[in-house]
């Protein structure tokens, strides 16, 4: 295998995504459909859609490429400088490679290099995200807010932040 | 005067919405852009757009109506029963009369009337929003969460709570 490798996500990914969101088992119904409602208006404007989506590849011999993971972020309306991170997954037959903290990485990088000096993601208390917080933490993300019942009754919503201008 | 009376907002309310937005002079031009959006969409498909938008209106003897201020807002996706507050505003020539209690009051009421349960608000920790903070502590909201830095450096979001089912 060649070393996996990031790159914008064009419209013949858009199925591969759908399944690793659907594999991750996590995410709702109408989740998934947020999901690929960003997605596709990153495949129909670009970058004036506001939602950056990069894909990360495997590459096997043949030079066959297999998606394994993506990370979708972009400015957050009326702020200077605040980046939202709205998704980043992996297929689960994947996990253990270092693919998600990649796609961490890359799109800190290319929020530094738009200008950008925070990125922001949020996420559920639900002990379904467990794992996703301690993620997060390991990445140097920090939680700066708690809005108790947001989700529902007893699922409150969790913001992180990082400082990407360091 | 007659007593002025709360009513679903009407496409020919659109001028005295965006009059009132300017007047009110805390807003930048992309934040008016945003507002006259989600009016346009209420205009455009009712509930549906998730944006129930209301207009105080004061009516003279002659029948004649003037609307002073309007409260917009609809449920917070992926969450069941909380409800986001996006807009109020009062006219500056109307203010001290008690609109904007009555706005929120009424936006509270139609929330519980809906299911709802949590009404929140986001606003800046600019000085420039001092009055707004205390004008939603007066009316029983909660600081439930500040994300420093999040508008620009020094400027934080404050999301303010109110429980309406009590």
């Amino acid at each position: 295998m060649i070393e996996p490798r990031l790159r914008p996500l064009v419209a013949s990914d858009r199925a591969a995504v759908e399944r690793i969101i659907a594999a991750v088992a996590v995410f709702s119904p109408e989740e998934i459909d947020i999901a690929l409602e960003l997605v596709d208006e990153w495949l129909e404007i670009g970058e004036e859609s506001g939602y950056l989506t990069y894909v990360i590849e495997e590459t096997a011999g043949t030079g066959k490429g297999t998606v394994r993971g993506f990370v979708c972020f972009g400015p957050t309306p009326l702020t200077e400088g605040t980046y939202d991170l709205y998704w980043v997954a992996v297929d689960p037959a994947a996990q253990g490679r270092g693919y998600g903290q990649r796609l961490l990485a890359f799109a800190e990088s290319e929020v530094r290099g738009l200008g950008g000096r925070l990125l922001l993601i949020e996420t559920a208390s639900h002990e379904a995200y467990a794992a996703t917080v301690r993620f997060y933490e390991r990445a140097g993300y920090e939680l700066v807010s708690r809005i108790p019942n947001f989700y529902r009754a007893g699922d409150d919503k969790l913001t992180f932040a990082k400082d990407v201008t360091g």
